[in-house]
C-alpha cells in the first residue's frame, strides 16, 4: 500500500469512489426509501487545485531526510477520517494541514525528532492510517497549538515490521506503524494472526490502536487492543517508557494502561508485544431474528450474562438489518457466532440459539458449524487461508462491515449528513439511554435538516451492559452541513452523558469528544493524567489539544 | 468477626492457633519428613506484656470519637501478616506500631481524617484485613515516615455494607471495608456471589484487594478484583476520585486502572461498582497426575492456550503435592475444575483431560461432573448454599488453601522459616525461570539455614504464561531468622528480575518488594506516577514509603 493509493479527501483507497451509477442508485435509494429531498451530486476535489498556507517551519539538516513539507504530504496528513474531516476534504479546504510531515525508519529517528521539536516548540501528532473520527491527527492552529512554532505530522507507518515472535508463548513484537493486513502477513508464516480487527484493519496500524484503545470486531473476551498488550515500547520527549513483557503483575498501577488510551499526548509509540492466535480450526454461527426489540436486548444480555463467550454476538435493530440487507421484514436480527483454535464450539452455539428461542426469536440463517474434522453436508469448511477470511463468520455482514466507511465519501459527495457514534452503559440504563437517543437525535436531525435516519446495534457486549453503535444519516443543507452536523452530534453527547453512558467505546475522545470526556472522567483523574504529562512532556509538544485542553 | 478474636501477633482467629499436640506433629513431621534439626517449640506472647512506645500524635476534639490511641488497637494495626510480621509479632516486637488507629463509618469521617492529616503532616496508612504480605500498612518511623508528625492508620472495616445491588447489570455498589463473607452474606438474599477468592478472603476487604490487584482463587478469565470493578470511589487529599458506573470505555486511559495497585499511596478507596454473579449451576473437576514436570508445564500451557477457561488448572509439583496431601507418590498433579451459571461444563473438561492425558498425565481423581439436572451417581450435587461452598471444586485442596497460613503461626513458634513468593513470566522463560528459582534459592537455604524446602504450583495460568507460585521452608537460629530470611527472599527476588519475571503477580509490592518494582517497571512510568501522586496527595501522607520511595 502506497500513501499515494489513497483518497487525499476520504477514506481509504481512492480507486475504490463509486462512479456516477452506482451514487445515482444510492441516492435514489435514500430519496425514495428514507424521504429525503432530491440530492446532487457533485464531483470530489482534485488534488493540484487544493492550497494551503506555507510551511511555518524550517526542518534542520540532520532530519531533512526524515521530514517533508511538500504539500502533498501535508494535505495527506491533516485530517482523520470523521465526517467532518471528509466533508472539509471534500471542500478542498486544508489550512490546518500540519507544516512538516516527519516519517522516521528508527527508533533514533523518533528520538532526534522529538528533541528538535521539544527544543523549537513544534507541535507533534503521531500519525498511523489517519482513520481517527475524534479530529485525534489534526491540530487546530487558531486553537490548540497557538503559541507553537508549527505543527509535525509524526507518521509511523515506515516502523512497519514484525521483529520476533515467540510461538510457544504465542505472542510477537511488532512495530507500531504496521497496519493489519502488514500483521497478519508477517504472522502467516508462523501460522499466527493477530486477530484484532477494527473496522479501520486494513489503514489502521497497531501503534494508533494503543493509543486509542481500538476495539475489535468481536464481542466478547479477548476483543479489546488493551488485552492484546503484552508490553510496549513508547518514546517520550524525556525518555524510553518500555514496559516489561509479563503474562500478568500486581505490581502497582499496570504501566501499559497509562500508554493504552494516551492517545499521543505523552509520546510516540514505537513498538508492542502483542498476544497473538493460531487460525480459528472451529466454527459456529446463526442469525436469530426478533419481532421485538425488548425481547432482543433481553436475549442478548441473557447469552453474555451466561458466560457463553461469543466471538460475535452483534443485535442489529431493523433499521440497521435493513440497511445492511440483512433483514428487510422489520426484523431486529442478532448475528451469533463461535470460534476455537481446539475444539468444536456446536455446543456454545446451540445453548445461545436456545435463550435466543426463548425471548421469540428465530432462526432465521444457520445454525452452521465448522470444523476440520466435519463432515455433513452443512459444513462450509473454508479453511483455506484466503486472504481476507479473518470476518467469514458472517458472510453479508463482514464485507458491509468493511465496506461501511466508503459509504462516507460517496455521501458527502450527494449533501449526506452521516456519522456514526458509539456508547457503552450498563444494563440497567441502556432502555432509557436508547429512546432518549432515538427521540432526540431524531427530532434534531428533523428540525436541522427537515429528515433524519437513525439506526442502531450492539458491537461488543458485557456481563454488565452493551456498547450500543449509532448510524445516522440526514439531508444536509450544502455549506452549512458541518453547523448541522454540529447540532445532531452535540445532541447525541449530550443525551449519552446525561444517562450516564461513556462519550465513546472504542472511538476514543480526540478533540471531538473532549468536551464529554471532561464531564464523565473524575476531575482527579485528569488532574492526575496532565501531572503525568507534564513530567513526560515538559514542552508541552505531544498532540496539544487532543483529549486534555492545550495549555 | 471483631477484631479481638484475632490474633494480634499472627494469622487469623487467635482460637484458631494450633495446640501442643499438634504442633509437635508438625515439628516431627519436618524433622523427619523434611530433614530439619530438633526445633523448639515456643509460646506465643501475652498482650499485656507487650510495650511501645507513646503516641507523638494529638487528636483534635472533633476527631476524637474516630480515633484512638489506645496500646491493643495500635498494636493491632502494625503490622500486615507475612513472616516477617508474624516473627516480629511472635517476638512481642512492635516498636512500628501507628500513634493512632482510625475508623471512621462514614465518608465524611475520612475527608475530615485526610484533612487533619495533611494539615498536621501525619502519614496515613489505609488499612483493610491487615493481610498484607509485603510490609504494605506499616509505615517504618527510622525510614520513610521520617520528617512526618506520626503514622495514623486509617481502619476503613466499619464501612462494610453492600449499598445497592442492580440484578439486572448483575452489578453492586459495596463499601470499600467489606470483607469476603460479609460481601457475600448481604449478596445472598440477591442469589448472588462476589466470586473473588484470594487467599486471604475472609479477613481482607474489598478495598484492600483494589488497592493491591488482588487474585483470586480461579485460575482463568475473571479472577482477578481488576476485571470486577466497574467503577471506584476514592477520597484523596486534594478531593473526591469518582470513576463512572461502565461496562467498558476507551475515553482515555482508564481511570479505575490509576487506583488499582494504587496501594493506598493515592488515597483511600471508600466505595466501588462491582461486577457479581449467581452461584454456578454446574461444575466439572479432575485431577490429573503426571511423572514429568516438563510434560505437566506443557499440558497446562496448551490447555490455557487452547482457550477453555478453566476455573481452575492449578498445577501442583510432586513437592506442593505432598505438602499438601494431594499425591505422595512424587507426582505432579494438575486440578482441573469448570464452571458455569448456565450450561453443562463436562465437555471442556473431557477436552482438557484429553490434551492432559496425550502429554502422558493420567486422570487420578473424578471426572466429577456436577448439575442440577443431572442424576447420575458420580453427581456430587452440594447446591446446598452452605457458609463456605466458594470452593469446593477440589474439597481436598481448598480447605488447605484457606488453613495455609495459619501453618505460619505455628511455623514460627517452632522456629522454622516459612515465606511464600511468586511471579508470572513468559511461556518461553519459564522453564529457565523455574530452574534458576530451585536452585539458587535451595542453596541459599542450605547455606544459610543448613537445609531448606521449596515447592511450587501454578495459581494462574494464562495463553503467553503462568504464574509460578513458591512457597519454602528452613530450618531458622532463632533470633538470627529476619537475617536468614531477608537472605533468601533477596536471592529470590535478583533470579525473578534477572528472569524476566515480575516481582509480585499478586502480592503487591509494598515496601518489601519496592527495590525490585524499581527494577521492573520503567522509570518513567514511575515518574508519571510520582508526579500523579504529587497531584493528588500534595503534603505526601498517604502511605508514604510503599510502592514508591517516600520523598
Amino acid at each position: 500500500m502506497s500513501d499515494r493509493d489513497l483518497s487525499f479527501w476520504g477514506w481509504g483507497y481512492a480507486e475504490k469512489f463509486p462512479d456516477e451509477d452506482e451514487r445515482r442508485e444510492l441516492k435514489d435509494r435514500l430519496e425514495t426509501m428514507l424521504g429525503f429531498p432530491e440530492r446532487e451530486l457533485r464531483d470530489p476535489p482534485a488534488l493540484d487545485e487544493v492550497s494551503i498556507p506555507d510551511s511555518t517551519v524550517s526542518v534542520p539538516e540532520d532530519l531533512a531526510g526524515v521530514c517533508s513539507t511538500a504539500i502533498e504530504d501535508r494535505i495527506r496528513h491533516a485530517y482523520g477520517s470523521g465526517y467532518r474531516d471528509i466533508v472539509r476534504g471534500f471542500r478542498g479546504e486544508f489550512e490546518s494541514a500540519p507544516d512538516v510531515v516527519a516519517e522516521p525508519e528508527t527508533e533514533d529517528e523518533v528520538r532526534a525528532l522529538l528533541d528538535w521539536a521539544t527544543e523549537n516548540r513544534v507541535a507533534v501528532v503521531p500519525y498511523g492510517g489517519g482513520t481517527s473520527v475524534v479530529a485525534g491527527v489534526e491540530c487546530d492552529p487558531d486553537g490548540d497549538d497557538a503559541g507553537y512554532a508549527g505543527v509535525c505530522s509524526l507518521d509511523l507507518r515506515a516502523m512497519d515490521r514484525v521483529l520476533e515472535v515467540d510461538e510457544h508463548s504465542r505472542t510477537a513484537r511488532i512495530q507500531a506503524g504496521a497496519t493489519g493486513p502488514q500483521i497478519n502477513d508477517q504472522l502467516r508464516e508462523h501460522g499466527l494472526q493477530l486477530r484484532h480487527y477494527p473496522q479501520s484493519y486494513e489503514f489502521s496500524t497497531l501503534g494508533g490502536w494503543i493509543a486509542t484503545r481500538a476495539g475489535g470486531h468481536f464481542a466478547t473476551v479477548y476483543t479489546h487492543i488493551d488485552d492484546f498488550v503484552e508490553s510496549v515500547r513508547m518514546l517520550t520527549p524525556s525518555g524510553e517508557f518500555e514496559s516489561r513483557r509479563l503474562p500478568a503483575s500486581g505490581a502497582g498501577p499496570d504501566p501499559n494502561r497509562l500508554v493504552l488510551g494516551s492517545e499521543g499526548t505523552l509520546g510516540a509509540i514505537t513498538e508492542s508485544w502483542v498476544r497473538v492466535q493460531p487460525r480459528p480450526s472451529h466454527r459456529a454461527k446463526a442469525s436469530v431474528r426478533f419481532a421485538d426489540f425488548d425481547a432482543a436486548v433481553d436475549a442478548t444480555r441473557e447469552i453474555v450474562q451466561a458466560r457463553l463467550y461469543p466471538a460475535n454476538c452483534r443485535l442489529l435493530d431493523s433499521r440497521e438489518a435493513m440497511m445492511n440487507e440483512v433483514a428487510m421484514d422489520g426484523s431486529h436480527v442478532l448475528v451469533l457466532g463461535f470460534e476455537s483454535v481446539d475444539h468444536p464450539v456446536d455446543d456454545e452455539l446451540d445453548r445461545a440459539i436456545e435463550i435466543a428461542e426463548a425471548r421469540g426469536g428465530t432462526v432465521s440463517s444457520g445454525p452452521r458449524y465448522e470444523g476440520p474434522h466435519r463432515d455433513d453436508a452443512e459444513a462450509g469448511g473454508s479453511d483455506g487461508g484466503d486472504e481476507d477470511d479473518e470476518n467469514d463468520d458472517a458472510g453479508e455482514w463482514r464485507s458491509a462491515f468493511f465496506e461501511a466507511p466508503y459509504k462516507f465519501n460517496a455521501l458527502v459527495s450527494m449533501g449526506v449528513i452521516v456519522d456514526t457514534f458509539e456508547s457503552a452503559v450498563t444494563w440497567d440504563q441502556f432502555d432509557r439511554l436508547h429512546a432518549e437517543i432515538t427521540e432526540q437525535v431524531t427530532a434534531t436531525m428533523q428540525e436541522e435538516c427537515g429528515a433524519g435516519f437513525l439506526s442502531c446495534r450492539f458491537t461488543h457486549v458485557y456481563p454488565d451492559g452493551p456498547a450500543p453503535y449509532y448510524t445516522l444519516l440526514a439531508p444536509a443543507d450544502v455549506g452549512r452541513e458541518l453547523e448541522q452536523w454540529r447540532e445532531i452530534k452535540a445532541t447525541a453527547s449530550d443525551v449519552i452523558e446525561e444517562y450516564g453512558g461513556t462519550i465513546t467505546h472504542h472511538h476514543a475522545v480526540g478533540r471531538t469528544h473532549r468536551e464529554w470526556y471532561e464531564a464523565e472522567s473524575p476531575d482527579e483523574f485528569r488532574d492526575a493524567l496532565r501531572a503525568a504529562k507534564e513530567r513526560l512532556d515538559p514542552e508541552g509538544i505531544m498532540n496539544p489539544g487532543a483529549l486534555l485542553e492545550s495549555e
